[in-house]
């Protein structure tokens, strides 16, 4: 059994991811496709970092995971795939070169990781690609070859794992203060998932503070009155700021970039 | 051929139905996973119940429904799973026990259904779930395993049906003015599905009255002039309200809740 | 392997589609079901229309794509299969005879284009479907047993392509001041897609002139400066109009008949 999961900025309106399905179907039929999301918001390349980063370790060994999110289409941006082992699995994934595997890079090393150009178009859907439409015409058929098994060497040219695009980003630190980071993501519900990683939190109970207001830890959302703002770690494995039973993100006008800081930790 | 259905309020933007998906994926291979909708308004339980109710029926014998709205995830609400026998075919729901099966009880008996709290951590994804996403630490890996043919008894502690947590709601009552129920559902068009049972009403022709006005029943909405408001026989084999090309709730101002009298039924 | 593809203007949120699917998978367990999209905004068969039109041609021989955005539902429109052969390969279609075909149709003839009304009820779910949901009892009924190798002549009386509903649309016209169409179509990105044709565009460089604003064609969206408008050939293969990380629609007042002038091609 082969598994591709898809993910992109096209929406569900207007057919393209469709399309991608379509092509995938014609060169791997038997294949599962398992739509991770279309609904980055447009051209978040930000965004798709965070989804790639959390999402793709629960797969089984061997998902084609092809990303969408391309601002670059049609420029001299690179069209790349990366194989990643972790725990002995490999994941393979099938992207534009401008970020969006930053976040699944952050464990790569030469030794467990290797990354192609997508330079043979032998495995593209046409040698004229479309200048707009890659994930047509280079990215979904590409995944598909691999998920029927084409070699992994074969589908471009051999590029070093260091010459890949990374994101800049600043890391939380450990100050008097607390630990000081910012949100990177906010997700459907209105919660705020901040930089700060769940293992730098080992108190059992903690301060979180943003926006002039500090509130408290929970385990869950529902351990907290209604209504409350609080913090807790969440299943990201990242700290998280929530409210039960409503958005946090609106009740404090949280953004991307916001400065958080937990205390007593 | 096993079948999943998958129903959350997670929205599809975020990547965790797609984590839901990986964490199937590598228990049940072969398993079909059909997408529900992901579109429930957050923690709306009684949206949830009432999409249940309605299309579990048309599913293949043997279905597993997985059912993740969870507005109390991480507290001690139990995760549960019940199986349910109509017409001698077998259908299974994973869910959190908050009344989100209401529906679906409505039929259950001692005879035709058995429930089971999911306390045999064997088949969670891992023995320390998250405390906010029991969906992919428990109910996407239960309702796996189950698909992949793992004994219903197995899963957890037989509990009895009439234990499980219940919604409460008015029933339509007949009176000397007609009907009167209320709304209790709006879809996408703007349609408001009322709880007034397609069986109560025998006469061809009828009248429907709400928020002051009172209009004819049609057939289907192309029957109506265009823009003209009508009560109808829904596919859910309630009474519905609507308008041909148009939205009945907004142009009502109806809201689940709101009073609906049927007369010359 | 069998292929169905599924698009509805029913939306995610209300179940309609999972009850289709597991109508389908009743019947036809082993087929692979890809959602085109659900996403046609309300009753708008010119959208739907233009969906199809452009994505068909990208999936497997044989593949049966079923369209129900069907505002006629329950009135004595008829319910149509069609059968066209492109290049050696049979795509099926399901749909209401409503003018949602009519870009398929456009390169239908008697010898390659086969059609019939679906007035067998032996392929339905029901001999007495809803007068408001054929996409459960029939549509996807009939899809399914297509997609299961029911002969196409078996479903339902054989009818004239010559006789099925077509939409009235002007082409672009040539004149003295350069091709003159319009916009034919909206995407999630804000790009408006013209009824120009790619082949009637040769020039390397043109213009392209609408809502009093004249501008440059580039050949992808990260071609022109950041912010910029830009005429392009889209991967529709039709006369595109972008902003390079924007939305051309909002920031022109663009609409689906806003006129559209290509000059110097």
């Amino acid at each position: 059994m082969s598994l591709i999961t898809l993910m992109t900025d096209f929406g569900r309106c207007d057919g393209y991811v469709g399309v991608m399905r379509g092509v995938i179907a014609k060169i791997a039929a038997a294949a599962t496709v398992v739509d991770l999301t279309h609904d980055i918001p447009p051209q978040n390349v930000g965004a798709a970092r965070f989804v790639a980063m959390n999402s793709y370790r629960y797969f089984p060994a061997g998902t084609v995971h092809c990303i969408v999110v391309d601002p670059g289409v049609g420029t001299r941006r690179r069209a790349i795939a990366v194989a990643v082992t972790v725990d002995g699995d490999v994941q393979f994934f099938v992207a534009p070169d401008n970020g969006v595997l930053d976040g699944v890079l952050a464990i790569a090393t030469d030794s467990n990781c290797r990354a192609v150009s997508l330079t043979n178009r032998t495995y593209w859907r046409t040698k004229e690609p479309s200048a707009t439409f890659h994930g047509r015409d280079i990215f979904a058929p590409v995944a598909a070859h691999l998920a029927q098994g084409v070699d992994f060497a074969l589908i471009g040219e051999a590029i070093s794992v260091s010459a890949l695009v990374r994101m800049s980003f600043r890391s939380a630190i450990a100050t008097s203060q607390g630990i000081c980071g910012s949100i990177q993501y906010i997700d459907r519900f209105g919660n705020a998932i901040t930089n700060i990683p769940a293992e730098q939190v080992t108190a059992r109970s903690w301060q979180i503070r943003t926006q002039g207001q500090t509130f408290q830890s929970y385990r869950s959302y529902g351990d907290a009155p209604s209504g409350r703002l609080l913090g807790l770690i969440g299943s990201h494995d990242w700290v998280e700021i929530a409210v039960n039973g409503g958005s946090a993100a609106k009740r404090l006008g949280l953004q991307v970039g916001t400065s958080v800081t937990v205390m007593g930790c």
